[in-house]
This record gives structure tokens, sequence and C-alpha cells, in this order.
């Protein structure tokens, strides 16, 4: 857990704006950590809560509850309580059981109904959730909630993330200006599909759940279903939206505020792969030219979790042999004599050879850059899609050779 | 290239029987490597040839040729001439002329028709194969023909390969006796997709052309089909079958011989495996209980291609969490509370929960051994898969993080 930071991370934390009716708390419960915090407590007033989850065949008992809460999701106050540590999942019947005793308990003290109660967990799958601990925190939880906890609250979800993530907007509608703020974690077992790591945002704008959800679903297709750091799906992957309407500002049918919502979404995608177990460069995938938008995204995925491309990345060696491994493997329409391929704006291979002018010396020096483009262009058709890795390094092996221990 | 030899590798390599009809020699065409064998010549009288490719579809110009040859193979003698080194592959009109010229030396100089020569090219990805190197060791090859150069001719064929590949079977059939022999490379980008690595297998059985496809087909099914190093899928996959009925043997509708061609397959499939890239774990992963063939397929080898299982199985972790989640990713149909997950005889989950006497202690002595097998049933139908697979180690990121350079 004391790992370095990444050398991909941001500066510093964000200054998230405040957003009216938000309050958040965190604490040291020890749920399996020593010496940190290790849960985090968001309260919200007039909560619309939309949400999107793991497919996974095997996800996790909170997973499942937020599934069905948000199903039946009915506006007013709400809790969402989150502990590091322990995912509670494949952990049978007793995962509910810790689910439901976390909730009744989060319910008593917030004097909620326990439907209006999310709950989320991430660690080790496994291992029964000592919830007792979780329950017992929350009193102390509730007393400390402020509006400024945010950064706190990030800091109480990361596992091997070694760094907190937050994001943030502020636009101005017609009726005033709304803010939306974010934060997220997650750095290994990262390959989200249809469904994000832990991501909690909130936003005071007014707008209805089936819209909210709508523009949730939306956008997280276009950013954490597209970043992949090892292509393992968690049990745990969860991102909840809350809107509390407190600017009072409509941002009903406001594509301004979709795409703010997007920005804040992308913005910590792109968090989660730079703080990629072992990372230490930050690649964009870039695919045009496909027979279709889902062969697009398949070819740039076949590119972002080949072993041999991320390994050739991390060691600065302008492999472009694998990209085209990659394309030819992924499944999607290509023909080789069409297939150009470029880093960044230096193009390597042109209609299916090495390009005439290629300089491997050029090449070589882009690859010493932090951040990273791969563009491939498929020449059959105008799908195209963008997604986002990192590199594969000895880091990745120290990390989870033996986290579990 | 001058990596130590596996720790799972074989004691040596096999004594492997005369193919009647079969003869190799190998040299140092200087390629790309120096001071090694980097070409090797079989040729096969009276060869009856089968054979399975990938189908990547960036295959490489030998493949494609390749493929087009054995749909008009004919019977008659016939040459396979590999190199190792460069594979030929996104190389464009060069890449279909070296091929063409490689063949029409050869042609000449073993006075066969271009059509009876399968060329194969192993090694990088999109540079052009000094195709003239080869053609003109043709004819020191042809005088050094022998019926005992199936080692050497092993060596010849390796890349990253730590130790050359070979395996055979014998059986009495109502005729008589026939033999099977066969090599193959392949260390990385080992994730053959109805395909293979490079591979030939040669056998003094008489036996017709579909009757030979297909036993090769299913055989390779079961075989090469079922190992992952990486889940990297190569541009150059082949797989070459020749018999040449030296033996005067019919195998004709004898399931012994599919059977032995299939424990030869195996064999050299799982040699493979046990060189892949900074492999120190042979990890056989048994899925049953899946609600059909291809879900079992589908889950094994997602657990087989899991970064994160591959790492903890290298840190000796006996984090069966991570076999959960990859079930989870994998697509297939799965129920947490009918999973059962075992790490050899030893129970470890069962029933959507740590198994009640697990010993986390057992578990972790398990876990030190070098041939592991993991067990997991879905609990759910009659499908069933077998996949092989290694664990993912600092080797493999040294070994790929500058192989081209």
């Amino acid at each position: 857990m004391a790992s370095k930071v990444s050398p991909l991370a941001p500066a510093r934390f964000p200054d998230l704006p405040i957003i009216g009716g938000v309050r958040f708390a965190s604490a040291a419960a020890g749920v399996r950590y020593k010496g940190r915090t290790d849960v985090m407590l968001a309260v919200i007033e007039e909560a619309t809560v939309a949400g999107t989850f793991t497919r996974s065949a095997t996800r996790s008992a909170p997973v499942r509850d937020g599934q069905s809460k948000l199903a039946h999701s009915e506006g007013g106050r709400a809790a969402f309580l989150v502990n590091s540590g322990n995912s509670n999942a494949f952990t049978g019947r007793l995962g509910e059981e810790a689910v439901h005793g976390i909730c009744t308990a989060a319910a008593a003290a917030l004097d909620l109904p326990p439907s209006r109660i999310f709950t989320s967990s991430t660690g080790v799958i496994g291992e029964p959730l000592p919830w007792q601990r979780i329950a017992d925190a929350v009193p102390a939880l509730r007393d400390a909630l402020a509006p400024d906890g945010i950064e706190a609250a990030a800091r109480a979800i990361m596992t091997t993330d070694t760094f907190p993530k937050g994001a943030s907007a502020e636009l101005d509608l017609p009726g005033g200006t709304v803010r939306i703020a974010g934060i997220a974690k997650g750095s290994g077992m990262i390959a989200p599909d249809m469904a994000t790591m832990l991501v909690y945002v909130f936003t005071d704008a007014r707008i209805g759940r089936e819209e909210l959800q709508a523009l949730t679903s939306a956008a997280c297709d276009r950013s954490f279903n597209r970043i992949t750091v090892d292509s393992d799906t968690s049990t745990s992957d969860t991102l909840l939206v809350a809107a509390t309407g407190a600017s009072g500002v409509d941002a009903s049918g406001q594509p301004d505020f979709a795409r703010a919502l997007e920005s804040v979404f992308l913005d910590l995608a792109l968090q989660v792969v730079r703080d990629g177990e072992g990372a230490t460069k930050l690649v964009q995938v870039r695919v045009t030219g496909a027979a279709s938008e889902p062969d697009a995204h398949r070819t740039a995925m076949a590119i972002a979790n080949s072993p041999l491309v991320k390994t050739a990345i991390a060691g600065e060696d302008a492999n472009w042999g694998r990209i085209v491994m990659a394309v030819g493997k992924s499944g999607a329409q290509a023909d080789r004599d069409r297939l150009s391929i470029r880093f960044g704006d230096i193009v390597v291979a042109l209609d299916g050879f090495r390009a005439p002018d290629y300089s491997e010396e050029a090449a070589s020096a882009y690859m010493k850059r932090q951040e990273l483009e791969i563009g491939v262009d498929l020449g059959l058709g105008d799908g195209a899609a963008t997604v986002w890795t990192c590199d594969l390094t000895h880091g990745y092996i120290d990390i989870n050779a033996d986290y579990r221990s």
C-alpha cells in the first residue's frame, strides 16, 4: 500500500466546488488497513440518483443491492456509504447480511429508509466483511458531516491508488450557474465493461431521474468504458451520480450540462489510468477508418490491452509491429494494405508497409514522452473510437505478485 | 536472445524416431541473428500435407501463401522452408515478393514446383525480409539433407524460445508400426486462435489428405488452441503436418492414430507454455459444469489470460478472489452461489463462499509448486474445457520491454 505516487499523477488534488445539499465525512474504521481512513459517508439532500454498475457475473453484494435500489429510486434524501480494504465480493450469504447490517445501522443513525442508502465496498475479494466496524462508525461519521469533506472522502476510498482523484466543472445555464464535483478510486483490475470503478459525482443542478440516468450512461460509455489498465474487470465497479437541485437551476435538455458531466467523468477516468498499477506512460489509442464504431472500439481495446504493446511502451520501443499484431487479433475487419499507424504525428506505417520516410530515430525519441498517442487508421469506413491505457511495467508485477499478502 | 533456459524446460530434447521419407537440414543464413542457425529445410517424399494457420487479419505473407497452397495441395514431394529472425509480416508488396523469391529458388534447387514449397517466417514484424540470403542458402541446405536433422531444425526456428521443442509417438496399427515426430517454436505472442505457432509434424503413416486435415484441425483445437502465454495472437502461426506413407501402414479410420497425433500436438503445445516468456509456473486451468463447452472454454481462457491471476501465481499467492473476478468478466453464464474453485485437490471456494475448511496455509504451500492445477466448477451444466497457461513475471517484462532493440 505504501507505493510511491504515480509519475503520471496530477500535481495536487484539484479545488472542488462546494455542491449545495451534499456533505461528506470520513473515518478510520479499521476494516483492513491500519493508520488511515477507510470509510466515507456522503449525505445528499433531495437527491436524484443515477448510476451504472459492473456487469460481472460475480459482482459483489453491494453492487447487487445498489442495482436493485437504483431501479426503485424515489428521490428525497440519500446517503452513499463506502469502505475500502474489503470488497464484500464472493462472500455468499454473509455478503448480503453485511449490506443489510450496514444499511440498517446507517438508516437508524441518519433517519433514512434503508432503500436510500447506497453502499460500496472495494478491496480484497472473498473475505467476510467485518461490517460491524463500519456500522459502529456511522454515528461519528454523521456528526462529522461537512460540505467541504470531499477530498478526505476521496482519500478514504483508495486501495492500491497512489493519489486521490477528483474533478469538477462549473457552467452557466440560462437559469444560473451549476456545479459538478466528483471523486473516484481505481488503479488495478481496470477494464470496465458498461460500468466503472468506484466513482461518485455530485451536482447542484436540477434534473429528472430518467434524464440524469440517460446522461450518466452515455457519458460513462465515452469515458470509463474507454479505459483499461490490465483488461481485468472488477466485481465492484460502481458509478453513482447525485443531483441535489440546490442551485435552483434546471439542467434538463441542456447539452452544455451533458458535456460538462462527461468532461468530469473523462477527467476522473484518465486519473484512474494515470494511477494504473505500475504505470509510467499515459497512452491514448485512437482508431479511425473502421468498418463500424464497434470495430473501432474492439481494435482500440485489443491494442490497449495487448501485453506486448504495453511492454514495448514501457521499454520506450517504437515497436509498431506489435500494433499490427493487435489489430490482426482483434476480430475487427482489417486489410493489411489499407492500414496506417502513427505515433503522435509521426507516420510509421502506411498502406500495409513501413512508411517511406520512417525514421526509427524520430519514433524512438517520441516514445520517451510520458504521454503518448497511438493512431491507427483502418482505411475501411467511418468507425472511430478513442481509448486510454498505460504501460505494463515491473511495477505492475511488484504490486500484484503480493497485493493480498 | 541470450535468455537462461526456462525452469520449466524438459531435461533434454527427446529422442525422436526417424520418419521414413523425411530429411532435414539447417543453416546460418544471417537473416537477423549472428552466430546461430536460422533456416531449416525439410524435404518430404510423397507428402500428404495438412495444416492450420492463424486467423489474424494481419497475417503474414508466408501464411497467406501457405493457405492458398494447402487448398490446392496435390501430393508428391514437398518441402518446408522456415526462417527465424524476421516474420515477413506487414511488409506489403515486398512480403509477397520475398515469398515468391524464396519459393522460386527452392523450386529450382530441389526440382519441385513452387506450389509444393511451404515457407514460414518468424521474428520481428514490419522489416523487409532479406530473402536473398535464404534463397542463397538453399543449395547448401539441399546438399546437407539428412534423416536425423530434426533436432538441429528445431533449434534453427527458435526466436525468444529458450529450448528447442520436439515430441513423438509410435503406435502399432493393424498393418504395422507408424511413427510421428514433430517440432515447434513459440514463447511469446502466444494465444493461438484456431491456429498455432510454428509447428511441423511428420509421420510415416499412409493417410488421405482430407482425413489428415480433419484430424489435424480437431487435434489442434484440443491442444494449440488451448494454450496462452500472453493473450497476444501471432501474425505467423502455422502448423503443417506431412504424412509420407513410408511405413506402408494405412492409418485411415484408426482412432489410435488420431489419439497419437493429438498427443504429439499437446506435448508440443505444453512445451510452448513451458517456454512462455518469463514463465516459472505451468498452470492447467480446468473448467467444468459450464452451461456449454464454449462457455467453459471462454471461462478457462479468461482465467488463463488474466494479468491479475497470472501475477498472483507468480507471487505464489493463493488469491482465489482473482479467479472469481475472471469468471465474472468472461462473459460466460455464471452463478456466484454455484461456483466452486480448487487449487489441485484443495477446495478453496464452494457454493459462492470460501470453503468451510479452507486453509490458507495449505493453499499457500500448494502454490509453491512448479506445476499447478486450477479447477473451477460452474455448477450449471456439462460444459468442460482445459487450457494451459504460465505465470506473468518480471522476466516477461524484461524480455518484451526491449525485444526488438
